[in-house]
């Protein structure tokens, strides 16, 4: 039952919904037993026609999701129909060597954190470009004087290039932190029933799936959850931040910029004559909804013994969620800021009216910034996110 | 793209998913432009035959979702190509009769609102359901002493009758006010661009949709949003407390409940013999994902002027996750409440180590719970949730 | 140590600060206390004198915050020391009949709802306040035009009245359900260690301090601070949502109101012709914060047995902080409101942009807003709150 | 007016609570004051003995806590009253070299970052303490077997070191985290009123107050901030993980540990026979009301161009009250790590139980947890946080 799928022009925009979908989930788990079953041969722990066995039958197929949801409601552990699933395909003859030494979490935790690697991938990838985009506008602003503002008031003069330089210095930033989550805080889970499993198991999975090799088994030590999760709202709280701006800069008294559109792009059902800025009010759409996700996932840290009754599970569909909502503002982000047009005409003007109030700086702005160029160098300088 | 479907013999039970997919968030649309066009027609305001041309095809078919989806990301507004699709198949003359007067987040505020009424129509049949069986555990269960626990310490007895008693209470109370909410304040909007249209529309389309008529429009207060959040909110409250009772009740070193299940119910990968209380652990499942919801669409109550950028549009998917979980929550809870299985032995098992503890009340339990009878009768007289 | 008194001026405004302080909440447990043995007295279950001995001390003094604040390390639990205090200033003679019956979650919790009861007097006052200043509003402005706006762009015009009309008839409801809570929600605990009491004693409690009397001992069924927790949520939405908007017209570039100020109200440290909506600004510091308060009150309704280890005893500063926050929200927004002065020529000038951009409707403002007079009368007629 | 006095006992153990008070952000205030004074003699902007002054009555004295709060409803802004105070202190020679080319945000900014620095060092103290406890109970604990749980439900053979071992990995992560946003993210604020100051001075400040140095102002970019609530967050939900399992473990039915206590200590007002672990409830009551503070920061990111209208203002009290409670819960955990007895007894009793029910792995328990001494030797050896 497709849930958000009338609103996924929205939601899910960009490459990142593909890869937290039902498939993708249904993928990352198939692909986990066959790491496992390769870290088992490679053992001797099971032969190795089994696991080629596993392999070609992973490879080959995948598990209908209705099949294994239904699955689920009958022991809330949509591994178990996987599991099932594989052994069946397998037959008898491999069957018990499937699965060997793991329980459904060490399936569900490893393919959860696949499914944020691999959803990393392109949320970055739009990370990257929104950064791009705004290290264009601030390198290619810094004469564009414009109307500092505090408090929704007029301040001072700065320069669209540093407001850009900002935006770009924020969006590096939270980018650079996924990263380094995505680069060495996703981790395996291969801690078997109760987490006692000698690690040499979960180092072999790691490397197969190029995942990072936990300390311990997490089961219900939840802090990798609780990092991505911090990363992603911080990065969405970047976004939002932004499109604000957008959105209040485009308003038809201030008039700043406006996102330049294909035709058709922007239209209102009652009213022709508007021009919306649709890309910044998508990303604020997504982002609005990531502040509750990330506090369910820190409150679901609470994990009782080896493993929760409940928490854990309300896990699964809240990091899909959030992947997908800041992987949607991302790409959104994007476009907005590819797509964005200042107007330094408009900006000049209401300079203007601050100068008219006898603010004297306002006279010649450019001269009362004065470390804006030095500051767009900065943040030009220290991108790490590349 | 399915988000969560794999998920959803978890999150997704019972009848409520229906209720809130995407194809009945569609028909709500199309349901709201019939009624508009019934309203006008009526005061004549278009014709007769149009208004009977839009019923026609609203009745025999509805667009595809995909295409409304796709439609939606250029404009951010969903209710635009659903709103193209009827002017199309009603053809060139009476196009023009369609969503006079109207603007988009008519149409979508009034299908959000059709569609919460419409979910919390299985979601209060499964509370009452919940309330039934509390209340048959209740009456029957008003001998039955057990040790009442305070901080998780045993403290002293009460009957497993009055433990259900309050759980009945706190059911009923809770949807006694989402019915309420379901009666009185799911209203329709239809306020045109800016909200100044006169009410006499709105009236009409009420009573034709069975919803509220507003003494105002409402497009960005958004009042009635927030309420529904919060009752729901409160009701998976209730929910949770009760399937957490469950699960440390059922933990094997209590054991004064279980669930009882069908063959193969609450089984694990690893672990033959273990028997989980598999539909109370889906309650928290789903009901862990609630506060952060409501949060959001509290905070989502900040909307500008005559229609938010950003915050309105961060309500359908929320709103929509809202309601399938805590009408999930329904479910299980109605499920695992109908299936709980007290075992008196164990309680009274635990209730001699309290007794053994020198706590001289724990000899002679029933005479000590002087008031549990008339509390349990209060709670059965009270129920308000029909 | 007072920790939020440096900002006490922003998120501690009116007087709701006062009746949700430390004092407060010691008196209403010594309230609480002198309710209950004079139910006890009047039932025969303690002496007339012993009654009196309490009434008296309790009369004449308190304990000392610190102290109490102290005890409550060794117990997790602020009643203890009360009672304590109680007993040693009775002395002796009738220190055994001090706190019969009853346990530390029943003077808490009554305590709660009482200082919650007395909290929502001052609150609710300004929030009729609130609302009086927006009824004078809108009509005041029924004939004064303006843009109204979607998305943050200019859209047709409506009048600055019926923008105020809904302001009205937001707090209006939001504050009539919470004054439906106050008066029927807020309810006393008094079920002793396990919940158990004879209901009776609640009764007599009850009528005393004039709260509401429960079906139901409530002490881990969480309703009734669910319920409250959702409706002070949505009072901080609705009036966030005209602080917004205040502060959004108040920008120097639409220019549409501002706030009266005393001398040096709304003043910078480094900007001195700036003129900030400090009120309306404040609303929003209050109410952003609200949310993520509700949220926790809500998942703090997972108690286990008959008391919960952690999440009760988050309540208090919690449901502490959510009043205080709410109250001064009120106060600021009836003072922003009282003092908001709007700017028609102003409005007429960004109208006129409107009309520039070839938007007919614009030309003749007044005679395209057909319904707002009639909404406006109706916001003005529906009022429940008074 | 001391908001949360009376629950201080639970809510502000340890030394957090004095370095987040009224009092700390008012000398953290002062010093950012004194260290840009420097700057600006060292640099030749202001005299040195104007920057003498300034230091001198910096340290000789502090404004009124009230006097500064009562300041701020006038601007919303509580460091125009400090500045207004040293200002006066240093008398009309030196005024006009106070707080040169700065805006009330430098200065609160950076007291922000102070604050929390001050604030982490006794919060870390506490965390180190804290995972020295389990460190040792790891140690000792490796021939002491447990049953594993999942789902609550008795699983497979487990040791209590493990268990501890699984804390004092997270534990370790958490604040592993913590400690790097301390030393590198935990910036100055510089940039004058609308972010434009050249870098030099924030360079100066940055080094004399011992804060990292930004690559540019981040007045409205407040990745800082979330990173640091993120990681807060993270640590909440370690240390919360840990007080569950305490709570669990010490319910009479399970026996498994008790927290060692002084003499009244976990007592109960009605029921003298109770020991409840005060520690980890304590831990849960701090902790529960963490997640909702975090999501209130992530959301008040959206901050609109150079100074937000509200989302900034409503940061101070949040971030206050999370640094507060977790370092509450961290001095908490401490404790109850600390004093935390295992009972391995009990622990046999239980797996026999296991062992009752046919599991063949419970009654050679040891032998069956293969990896656990490994594992716990890996704990041990990946400690970060030193």
């Amino acid at each position: 039952m497709p849930s958000d799928e009338l609103f996924s022009g929205i939601y899910a925009r960009g490459e990142v919904a593909t890869a937290v979908s039902s498939q993708a989930w249904l993928r990352a788990m198939l692909d986990c037993e066959v790491a496992l079953a390769g870290a088992l041969a490679s053992q001797g722990a099971i032969p190795q026609d089994a696991c080629e066995a596993i392999t070609a039958v992973c490879a080959e197929g995948a598990p209908e999701v209705a099949t294994v949801a239904a699955g689920a409601t009958a022991t809330a552990m949509p591994a178990i129909p996987v599991v099932d699933w594989i052994r069946e395909q397998v037959g008898a003859g491999y069957a018990a060597f499937v699965h060997v030494g793991a329980t459904s979490q060490d399936i569900l935790d490893t393919a959860a954190m696949l499914v944020a690697k691999r959803a990393l991938h392109p949320l970055l990838a739009d990370v990257r470009g929104a950064a791009d985009a705004a290290a264009g506008l601030a390198d290619a602003h810094r004469a564009t004087p414009m109307v500092g503002r505090t408090l929704l008031q007029q301040a001072l003069p700065t320069t669209f290039g540093l407001r850009a330089a900002g935006w770009l210095n924020g969006i590096d930033e939270a980018g650079a932190r996924l990263a380094a989550i995505a680069g060495t805080r996703l981790a395996v889970q291969m801690g078997g029933p109760v987490g006692s499993r000698p690690p040499a198991v979960a180092a072999q999975v790691a490397a197969a799936l190029e995942l990072a090799e936990p300390t311990l088994p997490w089961q219900a030590i939840r802090v990798r959850v609780g990092e991505l999760a911090g990363a992603l709202g911080v990065l969405a709280g970047v976004l939002a931040k932004i499109a604000r701006d957008v959105t209040l800069l485009a308003a038809d008294e201030v008039g700043e910029v406006y996102e330049r559109g294909t035709p058709g792009r922007g239209g209102s059902s009652s009213m022709a004559h508007k021009r919306n800025p649709v890309a910044a009010i998508s990303v604020l759409a997504c982002t609005t909804r990531v502040p509750g996700l990330v506090a369910t996932l820190l409150a679901a840290m609470v994990q009782e013994h080896e493993r929760a009754a409940g928490t854990w599970q309300a896990e699964w569909g809240t990091l899909t969620d959030l992947l997908r909502l800041v992987g949607s503002a991302a790409a959104w982000s994007r476009e907005s800021l590819e797509c964005l047009e200042p107007v330094p005409a408009r900006m000049q003007e209401n300079l203007d009216r601050l100068a008219d109030a006898g603010v004297a700086e306002a006279a010649a702005p450019l001269r009362h910034v004065e470390g804006a160029n030095e500051l767009i160098d900065r943040a030009l300088a220290a991108r790490t996110l590349r």
